[in-house]
């Protein structure tokens, strides 16, 4: 896979940035290790990067990762390495893993990412199958795959507590499927292991919560290696209480925006940027880059349209949107072939295994590029991300990529403090 | 790097082996995950494999593994996560190892190890400097790599109970020294830890312990898997007592060989092979392809001439040779542009990090090819070893890799019940 031309409009400040990590890779290293010696890094998980040259942040966290077949194949073993790791860890004595994907059959895309995670935790030593949830599958039905071969999804059979396929008893159960519709019956009270925990589900996590502890896993790690936090961390701010359809609380909305938008303002004045400051609104829960808008002013979210009304109004499973994140705008620098691209990297138990540029033709910089049937092309990045330096020079591809990989890191802890955090005292079940 | 174009004569009965090791790849891994659960891996190690066709068997096992600058350096970020979870393991909160090399600095090669592991144990995100043993070395010194690079050797200090440098205090100190000459008075007793332990080194190691620590891992996992132990398992026998200068104990030397070779041909007529049975003679202790001989009967042993004597009684650091393992010969049938080749394969904590072949252009399949002045070329691997499938077919190159990254952690684990049994229950300090 050829190395993808980058382009950094601003590089002197992400250097500064990128040397500030380089220089205290040890202390990081160290910090991280300490870390994960307190609280537990999610099964897998993949976080949406943005770099803005003088900022270099995550803006979204995602907890039932997509995208394993746009990872580098070269890459593969370091995933296999990292998957036996986190068996190691949640379920040493696991032999079969039950896979349980999204209903989305019809994607090819989808499928090909459940097929490339199903052969990691094959190669790492697991008998792998995935049951589905989707009531259309009543028997084990093939899915042909572009590249040749199949996949199969075969139906969930509940037995007294435990989830299995009929011919299937599974050690331990993976979720490829972010719950935002609520907790299926036939997922309640089950034995076994279940990865990651229930709670991570978009039925009930939100991204202010992720957003609240990435606020202090950055406060400590910036003391650590001596920066302003914000280089790394977007601002936030929740408006709840909301009824699109109904213009309730536009007002409110409208006020956070603003308000946002002069405190960034203020920063883009002490660090001398010289940009137009933007904000994203988006739905609290959920994902697949519906209800989402870019906006310049609190304005613009009066008297919406419509046709906006009803984009931000409904995310996937037809969910009503009611509370919303305001999310500073970090605008993407990096282009590949004039389009612009965003950095997805990948991380399976604590450990960074790749990543993809997440590329839009017809998007501004400042606009969201996961969006529902934009043209995308994934790009392996050159260079593994655990890996800092090439010659060891800050500007070298090779070290922007382990900045990457320390940034991505920082919100897979986040996202280790939000699950203990959020986590049930008891596991209470939640009918749908 | 390009692939290796390998020949193997007898692929059938390999093939055999390689699809009950496929089939059984998750009952392996989960067997390999609880092994792992009960023993500590060493910090690192190198196996020597040899594969007949018929058999595919470690020969030896080195915990001071030098050679890591012939690994493929795309597999680099592999040995980075496995150093991290070594990290994790031994010492989390270590920030600064100080790494103490053998004394060859005139060897380029080893030299060019030397950087290469401590580039992987930066990367891993430790501050990493070079102490040597070498009395020449009074003051920093750079040597200068063939890359264009250079390292820095710096003399040891020792201040109390703790080793460093003039200004540099460790956290925990690797050798890459295997102690063949006893523990120098420097090392003994300090405060630090100290990977691998002492009585890894060579001497007080001894193959023979090796081995007998591997039959009862490989009875166990052949049981696991149903093959004949016999056909991952190279017999072998001690005889202790020897002189050869003295010519003492030629004879029950000679016997052992005989009786050895006895049990060799019965195996060769169990299974159909039509091979003349050899066997390697080697020094109980020590490295270095010194001190070793490849014998068809045990009478090549009486009145051997006095060159051959000198060669079997002197291994490393001058020491004589009393003990000898008799070990059973498995013939290579790998070649490389008809060149002999044997894998090595690496491993860091309880990952297989790549390997390289050995490879001599003037030695018989019968030989050993770890010689001094050898001519062999480095040839990486073309697969990771921890990706057992292609495209499931057993004959694909990465398979037979994948049985290699088997058989190899079979001999570290053999080598983590080594350590576990050979351990002092108090450490000694041994005076040289």
């Amino acid at each position: 896979m050829s190395v993808p031309h980058l382009t950094t409009a601003l590089s002197g400040p992400l250097l500064e940035l990128e040397r500030r990590i380089l220089e205290s890779q040890s202390e990081i290293e160290h910090w991280f290790r300490n870390q994960w010696q307190e609280y537990t890094p999610p099964f897998y998980g993949s976080v949406d990067l943005r770099n803005a040259g003088y900022k270099l942040a995550p803006v979204d966290m995602n907890l039932y990762p997509g995208g394993f077949n746009n990872l580098n194949p070269e890459f593969h073993p370091l995933a296999v390495q990292a998957a036996m790791s986190a068996l190691e860890s949640f379920c040493p004595d696991a032999k079969r893993l039950l896979l349980i994907p999204e209903n989305h059959t019809r994607n090819q895309f989808y499928l090909q990412n459940v097929a490339a995670l199903a052969k990691i935790l094959r190669q790492a030593g697991l008998k792998v199958r995935i049951g589905t949830l989707n009531p259309e599958i009543t028997e084990p039905t093939v899915f042909e795959l572009a590249n040749g071969s199949g996949i199969v999804l075969e139906p969930l059979v509940r037995k007294g507590d435990r989830i299995g396929l009929a011919d299937f008893d599974p050690c331990v159960v993976l979720l490829n499927n972010d719950l935002s519709a609520g907790v299926p019956a036939i997922l309640q009270g089950i034995a076994q292991t279940l990865l990651p925990p229930l709670h991570a589900g978009w039925y009930t996590r939100r991204k202010t919560a992720h957003f609240a502890e990435y606020d202090r896993v950055v406060d400590e790690f910036a003391r650590l290696i001596g920066i302003d936090p914000w280089v790394i961390n977007p601002y936030f701010a929740r408006v709840g209480g909301l009824d699109f359809q109904a213009r309730e609380g536009e007002d409110r909305l409208a006020a956070a925006v603003d308000e946002m938008l002069a405190k960034i303002r203020a920063k883009y004045a002490e660090h001398g940027i010289d940009q137009t400051p933007f904000v994203i609104v988006k739905a609290d829960a959920g994902t697949y880059g519906m209800g989402i808008m870019s906006v310049k002013s609190g304005e613009e979210l009066l008297g919406l349209n419509r046709k906006a009304r009803n984009k931000m109004s409904v995310i996937k499973e037809g969910l009503q949107v009611h509370d919303v994140i305001v999310q500073e705008g970090v605008p993407t620098f990096e282009q590949i072939d004039d389009a612009i691209a965003e950095p997805v990297v990948y991380m399976l138990d604590r450990f960074v295994i790749g990543g993809f540029y997440r590329v839009h033709t017809e998007r501004g910089i400042d606009e969201n590029l996961n969006a529902p049937g934009a043209h995308f092309v994934p790009l392996a990045f050159a260079q593994a991300l655990s890996t800092p330096d090439c010659d060891g020079s800050p500007d070298c591809t090779a070290n922007r990529f382990y900045a990457y990989g320390v940034v991505a890191r920082l919100a897979l802890l986040a996202a280790a403090h939000e699950l203990e955090t959020t986590a049930p005292e008891v596991a209470v079940a939640i009918a749908v």
